[in-house]
């Protein structure tokens, strides 16, 4: 197990790979990237030394950019080497899935061959669960059973496709293909009681995306935990690099967060 | 196992509950209701005599009567006691379930509580394949997959929302609640290439659909023999009977299509 950093920080929600902390000003949250990996609904577990920090500094610099393209979202700065100061919202109980190729559980489920292109991004909804599966749903059960309105659904689906095209192009750029990948939204509240606003949340990173090498297909994601196919750290580390996101020098591993030179620490 | 009539009609197709003769006439299938009823995709199975007989004369009224409203369905006549003459169309693989009380595979899926009413009727897809047990889709499998175009989704829909508020007027008259119900589409094909039009098809009946006394919400559908809670021809000669559409003096259990006295005969 790994050792997480002892501090008097308000623990406000624990993840498979998260940890949230109360953040300093009100309405911020500290979110904590573990190192803890886990599949099927945590019935595969494994730690593997410094995957929080590349993926802290992954979604970072993803959440950064999506930022300069008007996509809202809950990133504020990257405060080390595992944190970010995040706004806090309230998560709508979603997983939103966004595939371009054939692969995974959509292959199982319908019978298709993995590595088919589709003809265009499809959009699926999962009910955040673990009780229950995390469970296929429709906009029909999404709006039915309240886990989000017509509006919000709209602007999720909106942000979905713009966030899938500019993945694709920055993935592209690196020799990397989008194959799918899944994101989460939170509503942010503002000061009067009507202003509400959907920002993406959570992480993305290859623990939420498929990414495959645009020239030989090699997997560079969580399906090499999922499939036993190894080097995991290495092909996160991969991405990382080829993203040009992991300074020199890191020591992944590390288990306690370290503040970069060039950062401001965030006092406990 | 029940014997079906040697007859030398051609076999089209032969279903869980249902086969498909050629008929006389072109573009015209006799569908003929067996006795058979099966369960979680076939893993239950049982022979109960007469269902095929009580199903044919409840799926023959429901279908006229739709049809009187407007909606379009593959029903020509019903031909004798277990045979329907209907048109010939290309099935659409889609099972289109509309609920309107939390109830099964829902609750199941969601953690729901059986019973609950649902704000609005809850229409879901399910991909027709038994291989993948039927699996749950969205809107958006089904387009991608191009099981059905955005034009035919529309009518699908369309026609789910006015038979589910036709039924459930239907059943409420004779102290029945419509909990839900699964219809089939197929297209018609008309003398020209472009002329298609999307029909109810299969069947609706205790098979099909979840009826519950109004008053005391006994079972009066297939959940009976999904459950083992016997009784089973008695609930559906009780649809039936509510619906008045059994004619007096008819010998359920008879395995051969028997010609009601004011009926002409297909000669095979």
């Amino acid at each position: 197990m790994a050792v997480y950093p002892m501090t008097r920080r308000q623990k406000v929600y624990e993840g498979k790979a998260k940890i949230l902390y109360r953040g300093q000003a009100p309405g911020t949250l500290v979110q904590y990237f573990k190192d803890d990996t886990t599949a099927f609904n945590r019935k595969k577990f494994d730690v593997i030394e410094g995957k929080g920090v590349i993926n802290n500094f992954i979604s970072s610099h993803i959440m950064q950019k999506l930022g300069d393209i008007g996509i809202p979202t809950h990133f504020i700065k990257r405060m080390n080497m595992r944190e970010q100061l995040i706004h806090e919202t309230q998560m709508i109980p979603l997983e939103v899935v966004v595939r371009n190729i054939a692969a995974g559980s959509l292959c199982k489920r319908l019978g298709l061959e993995e590595g088919k292109p589709l003809p265009r991004p499809l959009i699926e909804y999962y009910y955040k669960n673990d009780d229950l599966d995390d469970p296929l749903v429709s906009d029909e059960h999404i709006l039915i059973f309240e886990w989000a309105n017509t509006f919000e659904l709209n602007a999720m689906i909106t942000m979905a496709l713009r966030i899938n095209d500019f993945l694709s192009g920055l993935m592209a750029g690196v020799s990397l293909k989008l194959v799918d990948f899944k994101i989460e939204f939170g509503r942010l509240h503002g000061p009067d009681e009507d202003d509400v606003q959907i920002i993406l949340a959570d992480e993305i990173s290859p623990d939420s995306c498929r990414l495959w090498d645009a020239i030989t297909n090699e997997v560079l994601d969580k399906d090499r935990f999922r499939r036993d196919m190894g080097q995991v750290k290495e092909s996160y580390q991969e991405v990382a690099r080829r993203l040009g996101v992991l300074p020199d020098g890191v020591v992944l591993g590390r288990m306690d967060p370290v503040i970069s030179p060039d950062e401001e620490p965030e006092t406990p």
